[in-house]
């Protein structure tokens, strides 16, 4: 693997990339065994992992419901993506792209499976009526901002993150193009947030919840361990918002929800009642 | 630039991957000179270039204009990224994240800015009510997809692209990584479109205004001279999905907009009415 290389005329998955990314990674989608996916007792039905796309629906959740929307209420099921869950016959059902969240409503006269963390974010949003604006100058950015978060977000995770934590070498150009579009983009947040509390103004709202998984993770270290190499503590507002976000009880909540790693305190594989949650965050030292 | 990199603590933009991109790229945000945006006499002023993201726009603007919806008429203005009018303080004060397309929409008695390509495609269809459904269950599935392409293109576009097309030198293992996955999308949208006519069901939607313009210009050839390396004719249903929409007038009419290269019938800079593009098209042998 060097960098004198010629692509070939066609592409193939030959038995070397093959070997790196074989055991979850191919050029091609669908089910890959007949699963059915569990089902609990509530309306909503989420399928998910706590990395920051699935982090965003249970924190909307959470929020939903300190609102008092008890309609919210949910069962979220873990899907093990290193285990492949996310090919399951149950899963592609739902949704065909094989990527957690996915989400089942299941309040109507048929189901309607709602996938993409940033479109189950909206729809949460417009079937409850909270936590994003009617008036349609306030809506407007709030949409602004949860579009530049669905845009964005591949560049930090799908391409820094990858690069810098994951990658089985480090390619320095693929780290320098990812990284510089990084600090832009925390560097645009950042002027964003010294006009205001939040994302879009004064109000937190989904553009917060979208973003805040991302770059609220990134710049408090929780994600890459990457703070020092972007030197995060300059991008003050961001630094601010990401902490005054990360105080919310329903943040607090959200974040452990289907989560299979970390201390005892910050892990609950499924949720199904609000108890469970409670369980988890009484062990906190 | 070798794969025996130890990335420094900090990172910093040396002169020598600076040299790359300085012309455009940098690690930070906001305008870098004065100038205002130049403002037609329609309610709506987009801001634009005909890339991909691009297109979808003028695309979807003239899916309106032909369904007879008379306000949806719109002046459109070059924005030469290659310049950097992105940069300008006009371009900042719309779309503070500096990439096209940024629209104006001055029907209101304030102006209303709205950015990211796919939220304006949503902007647009909610405000004149087309090209989404209102009913819930074919909603959520428009908007599903929808949201698929927000997080989709990056890979193919910054990702594929970037490295199979623009990037100073082939390295292996980015163009291994996002072939792969640009493989793998390509397989969701095969095995979507084999069950209906458009990606969202039978009808059109802005679902396949988002997504054209990525995967159905890819599968044409229209991008990244990529066609063979991909195998593109072997996802058939995308291929009569492709070749499909872009038979549609409103497609024709939409893709020159804000064109600045190709043949004279392929190219308009800036459009202010229907005549304008009716001009340029006359010119086709």
């Amino acid at each position: 693997m060097t960098n004198e290389y010629t692509p070939p005329a066609v592409w193939t998955m030959d038995s070397e990339n093959g070997g790196q990314w074989a055991s979850i990674n191919r050029p091609d989608s669908g089910a890959r065994h007949e699963q059915s996916l569990p089902v609990g007792e509530h309306a909503l039905q989420l399928y998910s992992l706590a990395t920051p796309n699935g982090q965003k629906v249970t924190i909307m959740l959470e929020e939903l419901l300190a609102a008092g929307v008890g309609a919210a209420e949910y069962d979220a099921h873990l899907i093990n993506i290193g285990e492949g869950n996310q090919f399951s016959s149950g899963f592609v059902d739902v949704n065909p792209n094989s990527k957690i969240p996915a989400l089942v409503d299941n309040s109507g006269a048929e189901p309607i499976n709602v996938f993409e963390s940033g479109g189950i974010l909206l729809y949460l949003a417009e079937k409850f009526g909270h936590l994003i604006p009617t008036d349609i100058a306030l809506r407007t950015k709030v949409m602004n901002w949860l579009f530049w978060l669905q845009g964005a977000a591949p560049y930090l995770g799908g391409g820094f993150g990858h690069f810098y934590a994951y990658a089985p070498e480090k390619f320095e150009y693929p780290i320098n193009r990812f990284s510089m579009e990084v600090k832009r983009q925390l560097d645009v947040l950042d002027k964003q947030l010294a006009k205001g509390s939040f994302i879009a103004g004064e109000e937190y709202s989904i553009a917060d919840i979208a973003i805040w998984p991302w770059y609220g993770n990134l710049v408090l270290g929780n994600i890459y361990s990457a703070a020092e190499f972007l030197d995060v503590t300059s991008y003050k507002n961001v630094m601010r918002w990401a902490k005054a976000v990360e105080q919310r009880p329903a943040v607090q909540r959200g974040i452990i929800v289907n989560r299979s790693w970390g201390e005892a305190w910050e892990q609950l594989s499924n949720r199904h009642s609000a108890a469970d949650i409670d369980k988890v965050l009484a062990l906190k030292p």
